[in-house]
């Protein structure tokens, strides 16, 4: 087979298999979603029914009432509690919703209600979101060296051949973000968040650092809460770190897959290897500049004037 | 200034600038959003007075309805119509939901109400997101040579050099994906969606393809919609080109940066040059293979044993 071809072959069976995929997500949730939505409608309708018992209200009053009351949640505003609740809009909450803006987590607790608020979130975000992964980016580089290349050297003086130490690493790399990054956390949420269960916590915990961010959970937002303000700070601080992490470990599994010849089977891009500081500083740092340095070949290919694939069409 | 002092210097004045940033949107937010919040906030007020002084109901009770009335719809079910109204649970619904939980979008208007569909959604969506990704990147690579290489070799032809091609070409893509993926489908957002203004649509569109996914705006969830099943799927397809095509952009723009010696100023990973089909094929399909070939330096680290940066620590 012409490798033209094959590469169409698994294009097609990886969208094929993708849909397949979302099928099967799509039966599985609505199994076991569907009981538990009619068990609530038949709740919610009890409740209707019950009240207008005890009320003179007609039905078509009501529900204009309810719709009314469920178009303001929509935009932030609870019905529920009177007037002097905080608002979504202080400083603090703005610059949640900010982070949440950039970071693309997007709960939706909060949401923009004008055309000039909506209009400005375009703009920060189209700005604010590059940013962010180039910060993220910039923070990830400089950990390379203290949590994935000086592990994996030491794996490897300690006798491990370099694709089984790739391995090891990572497994390790993984059950230490699951237990300071999802465990951890989820153990304080569900302490401070009086209504979450330790799921609830994990359960946000993943929604938010895999930056799907449904907003059925987040912290920081019940009324009573002291430290609100200190509390949704420090929750920020845990999501920039997080999604540090989560970048981190999705790189070190990219490289790991470069060794493994998973990417080159998959005809998929390799890991970008030309950072330029990320392993060779600390190697020179060490005094061992001379012995570590790249075989010529990658490095002449960090020099600006060696970049083929994006002038190969103008050279000719 | 040692290279690594500036590398730090560097960094120090990214996360700055970026509590700058986040500060800054928090202030335009919060004066912005605040007054409207207000207005809405005084609104609710006075509809919960109006509808007390018509109905015998204490205020106790009624906040105690409009709580679980709110409890309820945070969990989908709308208080508002009666049960014969669309399941969020449905087949389509369901894999809606799915999708936007792969895709990392998670609007949110859905979502697990059982412990059982928390855990399963953690499950779904850690093999799911790393699978729509490499699904994403599978597509990006077949359209870099239609989308990215013929047009840029095109431009270089025509008398344009590198650098400026590629800006003019990164620009062209830009006004190609907005008119496409954000005009367009925000004029028909807004003509099917009875309530939906233009901007609304197209803030609908950017917040999706932005994966950021607040859920204020969710095509397909109005309950009189005609052929819903057909319209979510619709989306569901919209979804995936539009990030495919901010995929592309993004790599695209990385590209540009490569070669305007931006990455290499904020001494950020450059993008990834060794895609095997991304050019080669199609060039070679050309029969101008011997002409446009790679120089041996980049040809010479496509090979699994020359990776230098990863194993370069076992090597010594």
């Amino acid at each position: 087979m012409r490798p033209a071809d094959r590469s169409w072959l698994l294009l097609t069976g990886f969208v094929l298999l993708y849909v397949v995929y979302l099928l099967f997500g799509a039966l599985v949730f609505s199994s076991i979603e569907r009981p538990v939505e009619e068990e609530l409608r038949r709740d919610v309708d009890a409740l209707k029914r019950r009240f207008l018992n005890h009320s003179c209200v007609s039905p078509a009053a009501l529900d204009l009432f309810v719709g009314q009351v469920l178009a303001a949640n929509r935009h932030g505003v609870t019905a529920h509690k009177n007037a002097s609740a905080p608002s979504n809009w202080d400083l603090t909450s703005a610059m949640f919703f900010a982070n949440t803006l950039v970071t693309t987590v997007g709960y939706g607790h909060t949401v923009p209600l004008s055309n000039a608020g909506k209009a400005f979130s375009i703009v920060y975000a189209l700005i604010g979101v590059p940013f962010t992964m180039l910060v993220l980016t910039a923070c990830v580089q400089r950990l390379m060296y203290p949590l994935v290349l000086a592990p994996l050297g030491l794996l490897q003086r300690s006798g491990l051949e370099p694709r089984p130490a790739a391995a090891v690493h990572f497994l390790l790399l993984l059950v230490l973000v699951v237990l300071c990054f999802f465990a951890a956390p989820a153990a304080i949420f569900s302490a401070v968040e009086g209504t979450w269960s330790f799921l609830d916590g994990f359960y946000y915990c993943f929604i938010s650092l895999c930056t799907i961010g449904l907003g059925d959970f987040v912290p920081g937002t019940q009324p009573e809460q002291n430290l609100r303000q200190f509390y949704q700070g420090t929750v920020m601080v845990y999501l920039f770190l997080g999604l540090m992490m989560m970048y981190l470990l999705l790189r070190t599994f990219h490289k790991m897959a470069d060794l493994h010849g998973l990417t080159t089977f998959l005809q998929l891009p390799r890991c970008e290897e030309s950072d330029p500081d990320e392993d060779r500083e600390p190697i020179m740092e060490n005094g061992q500049g001379a012995q570590k340095q790249r075989p010529p070949a990658a490095s002449e290919h960090l020099a600006p004037s060696s970049q083929p694939s994006y002038n190969s069409m103008g050279a000719s």
